[in-house]
């Protein structure tokens, strides 16, 4: 089984890399650094590797001095975390030069098991759950690794208000706040630390909403002149796709983010039954049923018809399934 | 002791009426339709009271439908829930003339225990939570009570983010969501449900913001004419505060809501070290320490200037004794 050998490979190698997706996020970030972190305590050598900047807004997370955007020495294990397809952690060379023996830990539907060792859950909110339910009772969970895996699960549940929030995730975050996880600290560092120019920002986005389908579907827009009008960067974007999806009688909520090299960002979301995912994977994106992403590269108008288009074609779809 | 003449009462007597304060919120409305649902299901006679209106987004809670404003009957125990002081359940006449005794159920600090059985715990989230702590076992919790009550913890607790969260609060919620409660559909109910004109009315609002004390203050308002513009309504300005409160570096937020009786409804939030209660109890106002309100009889422009000159005293103040 999986799961045994997995505990195996903890106990007999010396030296993991851990690593996860580009653009990552707070269950990416938390749950490499907590798995790093508890392997450093029984004494391994542990190594994050994340080819991306890490977003402002997790800097307060014990650990992240230690990652790295690049690597050139081998490890006996490579651990990938949250991420369903290899393509996504954005490496130039194969995995395998890394190191001979690849796990893969993983709660996405589209997970594609490229690891030698696959231990994917789809039920799981989060991967820091998983890290959680796989380490609890192993290692002692101590102050800094809690506060990064109650980060990943409040992240990935959306402070538990998302449709994958269980019962047993909700039970996890009370055990970790036993452990010294203050609820209001870690939530105003994820969710709350707004930037004034985040709120001028917001203004103008708010400016550009545009509801269609009968008021089922919502679109926002960023464009870089509004960036650079409000002195905010991608991070002050975040959760901002968020105002569409959150208005009543909308399904599906997207939101497109020009980039400085001329591909538009699409972030998608959906309250109760349009899978995103799949309108993400039309253009070679993906993601979750609820929330996914892809990347289209086209000018911004284009790209929001086309991608308006698919929208609308799955809603079709969906619904006919429905009824 | 308080608790076991409480389930005395519950067992021998037949008539309840249970209330709570004017401006009800999730907490109030959750934690009276828990308990009286609860009531009736033992074969009790239970009527919830609250003399004001229930905001649109709290019409999904299973018994909203019972909720009486006036009453003239008269009952063997009135129930006063989530109420530090008589004054706010905006009652008429003295409370004994509807029953001869009264109990009092809370979680705020300033309450003056002015109940003939006193269940005041400062340390609960919620009245929800107490609620739950009262009945758990007792009474067999249905799908309806618990929506309730999960109501109250999630609104209370702003979703497991604010300091009042504990250990404790969360299994809670984790009981409930196994009682079948959907995390999803009450965040959905309770913090998304956006209309077209609060996105409007939010555009406008936050261009009045500002920031004063170095960072450490921000304030926003709301007039009538923006109101009117936005073809919003009062429920609309729900959880605006939390823009500003949210500011990188901000400790006390404050929004000025004018009404149309020339009165300004003042909310108050803190952060960290200031205890916004104190400041609200200056204006014969009241609540937490992180959350409070006030209502000022003065125009917007000079009720602004009012409060925040005691915000700024009450910095200084809460500064020193920091020091």
């Amino acid at each position: 089984m999986d799961i045994a050998r997995f505990y195996n490979l903890l106990e007999n190698k010396l030296s993991f890399m851990i690593t996860s997706h580009v653009s990552p996020d707070g269950d990416s970030i938390g749950s490499v650094l907590a798995l790093t972190l508890a392997l450093l305590k029984n004494e391994k050598k542990a190594v994050p590797v994340i080819k991306d900047d890490i977003p402002r807004k997790y800097k307060f997370l014990p650990g992240t001095e230690l990652i790295e955007k690049d690597i050139s020495e081998t490890f006996d294990v490579i651990i990938v975390l949250d991420c369903g397809d290899i393509e996504r952690l954005g490496f130039d060379r194969q995995l395998k030069e890394y190191g001979p023996i690849v796990v893969n830990i993983d709660h996405h539907k589209s997970n594609s098991y490229f690891g030698d060792l696959n231990l994917v859950d789809t039920t799981a909110s989060s991967v820091g759950e998983m890290i959680y339910r796989l380490l609890d009772g192993r290692v002692e969970l101590d102050y800094d690794i809690a506060l990064n895996l109650y980060t990943s699960i409040i992240t990935d549940t959306g402070s538990i208000k998302y449709s994958n929030t269980t019962p047993l995730s909700i039970r996890i975050l009370a055990d970790l706040v036993d452990k010294g996880v203050r609820p209001d600290y870690v939530s105003r560092q994820v969710f709350e630390m707004r930037s004034p120019a985040s709120i001028k920002l917001l203004k103008s986005v708010l400016s550009t909403l545009e509801i269609s389908a009968d008021g089922k579907v919502a679109t926002l827009y960023i464009t870089q002149e509004m960036l650079k009008t409000a002195n905010a960067d991608e991070d002050d974007t975040d959760g901002m796709i968020n105002y569409a999806r959150e208005i009543e009688g909308v399904e599906v909520a997207a939101i497109f983010r020009e980039t400085d090299d001329s591909v538009i960002k699409v972030g998608l979301r959906s309250n109760e039954w349009v899978d995103v995912s799949m309108i993400a994977a039309k253009f070679n994106g993906g993601g979750h049923p609820r929330a996914a992403g892809c990347q289209v590269k086209l000018p911004l108008k284009e790209a929001r018809e086309i991608v308006l288009k698919a929208i609308n074609h799955a809603m079709e779809d969906s619904g006919e399934r429905r009824n």
